[in-house]
């Protein structure tokens, strides 16, 4: 048999430890900061039946991976983990204490066209709070995803705020059937891309009044305080046919922001934010890192139709999903977090008179906290392990010499600066942890654990 | 358009947020070990091209997961981490510094049929050290195996170790050809199950002379100290082809594990182990746990002829997976870790007038490390909230009264025993962890990430 071509699809990847310690530490900051909130974790399957999943696709349908398994069942792999929720509500209602807050951070799949920074398989962070009406639970979403993007080096993350029904609004101030309304959204959504003349000529050649037209334009491209802007869209939007709904709701949650504490530049009102709101029924949100310039990192905002949709009737939902696969490139490209080449903080050298010294050394030190790598090349001299160690990026080596041993000491090497000390083994830890919280790097590689917080 | 019914396939499961808590509790604990022995986390797609998939796979091809993309290739869902881990070190060879130490812990999938403990959809925990022909790896494998699953609470788990040159030498001590191995293979396993005499017989019935028979049945079923039995092996297998190689092998693999202070009772030289020996080229061990009942949760050994496949060279391998759902049913059956039932240690009651107070004093709450879920339930009343909390299992509540918050204090209610208990604001967190640490449990509910110990 020939050997195939080692070689993995594309928009896949492989990911190599050092990006690896990375994603670990980013997704284990993130969870931190849900579970931190009493976001509770769910799992679902990767395979569902394919007409669970299919449920609320629509176009994005055939970007679904799907066929047949081995007992002829139609399936596919999950394409978000929002539909996986509605059908978990749905069976597991009795279980689930309403409002049911969880959190889901888990791969999703979608044969959509590769390209830069989009890939076939690509992970999801989302926490949403199922079974509550109140914008108490808007405000908790954002609150959650500023809180996210903020632990993760994103401290220039903006949260944009709209209303789905106050868009809807405003297709009825210019004049237009709700069926109309997505060639409104399309065009509002270009204002920072084509600036307002664009944007008002193609609001008159849809139709649009050019009187009406100017006012959709003042409106979208306002700013303001909160309140500010929302004075005048009610101002411009009194009487104009569901405006108030949105109005108060958005009063609200803006007010819940300020109680939960959220940092004022950590959020903004935004009447042209339009993009993505296939399902949403309430407040949308999405956020925007202008600096470094990354784009969108994350949306959502409230979809009262979705979750039910398997039980047939509705339940209020709202919550938020943060695009991972963007937010760590960037980190990687803007260096926003450190992130150690070896998970290993000593290297400890395997000498064949003293392996039995080393292997109980090594034990010990991982009892007391740290990670030791303990070297499989006895075999081999004393320059090549620890020339082994330092291209692994291990920061520092413990070299068990006979001489030292007896004396009941050992030799301690940062591998970058090549300083070598002599180390009594009973303070042996401490040094350690001082050299590693010195000139050498010493982030921890993995996110801070809850666990550690009882 | 009507509503599918709410159901998953056969073999997949939800996981609520009880169950995920102790999933990522002991999913934490494995890596946290892997990682403290310098193992480098490593992730690969989940789907790959079939015929890299298929290169090992055998008979179990048909298990597999496989079927046309949407770019008409034939692809498949990984079903181990070995054969990606063959194809990763292939690809990224110039990238790795060998030897190289991985871990991958990641969901496999097999269309098997779906029993009791056994799943379409599950997770392994592997660690391998790629690149190295030292029985000082192989040590290191079981070294990081015991403490794994002592650090779960399996602190009953032996670590049976053969080898399957020893186990070809048994055949040729029988006068069997090497093709013939696999008979001798499969009645040595039942050693235990159907006892010494009817091995002998089914020996014997293949067509194994009674005296050789009974050689290689008294070998087996032999017991004492690694040395003692060693040193019989060296009697019974002098002169046959072949054992040389293996009892030198298990002889270091032995002092190896005494140098790296693996405690003497979690592994035994037992040379009836002859189990899943598919690709395995050196030492093989299992991880078994008798009391409570569990059977084999985890194995693994030394395969030099596998990684190398897609480079067509042999490269040394050894290592050890774990298999982790067997060993989660019974850390829940035995209650052998503790699970809270909810993530949150505290639950913020909303009360309209003192909502901003409660917003930002849960927020620093959360900053000092305690995670703290605000009531979304503002509307509700003060006994309603509670009764919430403790139906979703939250161990405290804070209860900001307008007249306390006046007076810089709250309330906190331990919602098990309903004692409910004034506290000064200062002081808060310090009182919420003292009371957690009182009779309401605390346990951790993520495993230790390693990032605390630098």
């Amino acid at each position: 048999m020939s050997k195939p071509k080692p070689q993995i699809l594309k928009g896949f990847r492989d990911f190599l430890p050092r990006q690896m310690l990375l994603r670990q530490r980013v997704l284990g900051i993130i969870r931190d900061v849900f579970e931190k909130h009493g976001f509770e974790p769910i799992e679902t399957p990767t395979i569902e039946y394919l007409e669970i999943l299919t449920g609320k696709a629509g176009e994005n349908e055939k970007l679904m991976y799907q066929f047949e398994d081995q007992g002829e069942r139609a399936v596919g792999l999950r394409y978000d983990l929002t539909v996986p929720l509605a059908r978990f509500v749905a069976m597991h209602q009795n279980d689930l204490v309403m409002p049911f807050k969880r959190y889901h951070i888990a791969p999703v799949w979608r044969a959509d066209k590769p390209q830069r920074g989009r890939f076939r398989e690509f992970w999801q962070c989302d926490a949403d709070i199922v079974g509550s009406a109140s914008m108490l639970a808007d405000a908790e979403a954002i609150a959650v995803m500023a809180e996210a993007l903020a632990a993760i080096g994103l401290v220039n993350a903006e949260i944009l705020i709209n209303h789905r029904a106050l868009l809807q609004s405003l297709g009825h101030l210019a004049g237009m059937r709700d069926e109309q309304a997505g060639t409104l959204f399309r065009s509002i959504d270009k204002l920072d891309k084509i600036g307002p003349g664009a944007v008002t000529r193609e609001l008159i050649e849809t139709g649009v009044s050019e009187d009406a037209a100017s006012r959709v334009l003042e409106l979208i491209s306002a700013s303001g305080s909160a309140d500010e802007l929302l004075d005048q869209a009610g101002r411009d939007l009194a009487g104009v046919t569901g405006a108030e709904k949105p109005l108060r709701d958005l009063r609200e949650l803006m007010d819940y922001l300020v109680d939960l504490g959220v940092p004022e530049n950590a959020y903004r009102l935004d009447f042209s934010l339009a993009r993505g709101l296939d399902y949403y029924t309430g407040p949308v949100f999405e956020a925007v890192v202008k600096e470094p310039k990354i784009g969108s990192v994350g949306g959502a905002g409230r979809y009262d139709g979705l979750v039910g949709t398997f039980l047939g009737r509705d339940i209020p939902a709202t919550g938020m999903s943060l695009g991972i696969e963007r937010i760590l490139e960037v980190i990687q490209q803007f260096d926003l977090l450190e992130s150690p080449p070896s998970v290993a903080q000593a290297f400890m050298v395997s000498l064949p008179k003293t392996l039995a010294d080393a292997g109980h050394l090594a034990r010990e030190l991982r009892e007391q906290g740290l990670r030791v790598d303990l070297s499989v090349l006895s075999n081999r001299s004393l320059g090549e392990q620890l020339k082994y160690a330092d291209r692994r990026g291990i920061p520092l080596a413990i070299i068990p010499g006979e001489d030292e041993i007896a004396r009941g000491k050992v030799s301690i090497k940062d591998l970058k600066t090549g300083e070598q000390v002599e180390c009594d083994l009973t303070v042996l830890a401490e040094e350690l942890r001082r050299l590693l919280n010195g000139p050498v790097e010493t982030t921890p590689v993995a996110g801070d654990s809850m666990g550690q917080a009882g």
